[in-house]
């Protein structure tokens, strides 16, 4: 896969690596997140040997920059911890803990305060947005949504992460979190430290769009959960939502994003769930299938998606009503990363004077 | 002494207090670090009894929202320690901590960064002091000197402190500690927590001056080490420094802080050190004087200085030279604080969700 052929030819095969990644607690994840990111995880996994460390939170700290009911939040981290381990994370090769349980990313973030202007977090883009167009309320934005990219440093800093594969919505923020270790090393490190300066990994895009408004996203957020398949849907609501999804009157079919997002995201999904389904790319897939009828085309992306999901969601189902193997997968996590996380804020203590 | 009548007027003598107070550890204190703040947080301790509990912090992770020194830092974070036990406090009866040594701090902060609003933070006066009139130079101030007012809400926050004595310059960041207390409490509460409001105590204003500026307040920052009396001054030192005062050419003494600065600050320390010498005000006292000359005058401010440092000096040089009582001391500290921490962190993360 591309993404690990970009990670192996940015460090020697002999060299340690430390690869971190986040997603914040937001219940069940959609295919779109599965294909995005979380199947890379599993991969990356499955396919690096001791030498590389793999360490991905679930950043429940991050969660509360927008106030959420806390007994929605509490049931989201669970859902999220026991679809991590669904998908084929495995805990004893994986470093998997909610954020929260290791104060050692709120310590650090707090020592990269001193080191971040305020005037490169204003420039944010996604503050920008925020604060746009409000000329009183960005007086009443929480402190949390300005400085969260501190932490976000802090997330990736504090493990002393080789690697952050990230989508390219948060390359800025990667930036930062390098410019701020960079800040950081330059004031009280000997050249090469304390702190890591993390390589990038942007991911191949792999963007899934809504099945009912295939020119956005999938969210999440849509109002319509049928815009959406969740990694728990039965296979009646998948081929459900994939038979009602948007597509268009033209004749045949065809890849072409833009002129038909709906057919082209069915045949991007179909793809992707297939790994290719034996065909260099999507505009040859969607020639094998051009003849065929959106009927059928539909049938088939159904079974692809079918194929993804039905082993995430039955190991789901037995997961999450499992309480004693989520506490032991988190209280193992919190162990694992408090472990990771020590070595760097020690590091970072004795470089300031602190210790 | 007004600071305790206070105390107990605000609060039923038999319901629990928590104080907490902090101090920068900027080293050696001086003569008005003491007589405004120290020697009152002694008082308080041995004259509370055990519904009162009492804890002092040293403030390392305000010390480095200004760059300083990392060796300079170690070494004053020691001889603050040193300091705080040599005036009188006692690691059994009061928590002495470093606050870089409890996390719940920096994670109890981050969470009140979701709550606080940027608004607020850049009304405070001492963020306006430092952005009025740098046009361009706003931008590269870093965000540790916007965002400590968090930090110093969740420093009292999260021991449950329901007094809090400051100084005026601080009653502002108290204010805004309370506020943000009672907007936690309104989203996440039940009315009565799970945060402490906590009451502002200002200490009556024992402002010692300058001894050779008696318009400038005594600091650490002026650039005449004679201008301020250090704890660990020699009694020679304090002699010299004391008669080197920079007072006025008028005849006979009198009080009067604004004609004649120099002299009203010698009866300033002069009826502190002495604990009011047996007059009613220090008015009282200079009449007293009236008609002595100021080298006798001088000659009994040194011997009331030296009442109260030689006592210090001693026990700070005993125990600067013994590491085992310090690292003890910090030890002891960093686990009664963190148990005093955890109580109201933890109650805080469940009523948001994240545990």
């Amino acid at each position: 896969m591309q993404h690990t052929r970009s990670l192996s030819q940015q460090t020697p095969s002999n060299s340690l690596k430390v690869i971190f990644s986040g997603i914040q607690p937001t219940g069940i994840p959609h295919l779109g997140n599965y294909l995005g990111a979380l199947r890379q995880w599993v991969h990356l996994q499955n396919t690096s040997d001791d030498s590389t460390t793999l360490i991905y939170s679930l950043v429940d700290l991050h969660a509360i920059t927008l106030r959420q009911p806390p007994a929605q939040l509490r049931q989201w981290k669970r859902e999220s911890l026991a679809m991590l381990l669904a998908i084929g994370l495995d805990p004893k090769r994986s470093t998997i803990f909610h954020q929260s349980t290791v104060p050692a990313h709120a310590e650090l973030m707090w020592i990269l305060s001193c080191q971040a202007s305020t005037g490169y977090l204003g420039r944010m883009t996604q503050w920008k947005d925020k604060t746009s167009g409000e000329k009183e309320g960005s007086e009443k934005l929480k402190l949390g949504l300005f400085s969260y990219p501190v932490l976000q440093a802090s997330d990736v800093l504090v493990h002393g992460a080789t690697h952050v594969p990230v989508g390219e919505d948060q390359a800025q923020h990667l930036e930062f979190a390098r410019e701020v270790a960079r800040g950081f090393n330059h004031v009280y490190g000997d050249g090469t430290g304390p702190l890591m300066v993390p390589e990038t990994i942007i991911s191949s895009a792999k963007r899934v769009m809504s099945l009912t408004d295939p020119e956005a996203k999938m969210s999440k957020s849509h109002a319509n959960p049928k815009s959406r398949i969740l990694l728990t849907d039965s296979e009646d609501e998948i081929r459900g939502k994939t038979n009602a999804a948007v597509t268009d009157s033209n004749a045949g079919v065809s890849y072409d994003p833009v002129q038909r997002p709906g057919v082209s995201n069915l045949i991007d999904i179909l793809y992707h769930c297939t790994k290719g389904a034996g065909f260099a790319d999507q505009v040859a897939l969607a020639k094998d299938l051009d003849g065929s009828s959106l009927r059928v085309v539909k049938q088939r992306v159904s079974d692809a998606i079918e194929g993804q999901v039905r082993p995430i969601r039955e190991r789901y189902q037995e997961i999450i009503s499992n309480d004693q193997l989520l506490d032991d997968a988190s209280a193992e996590g919190m162990l694992k990363a408090t472990i990771s996380a020590s070595a760097t804020l020690a590091k970072v203590k004795q470089a300031i004077g602190l210790t």
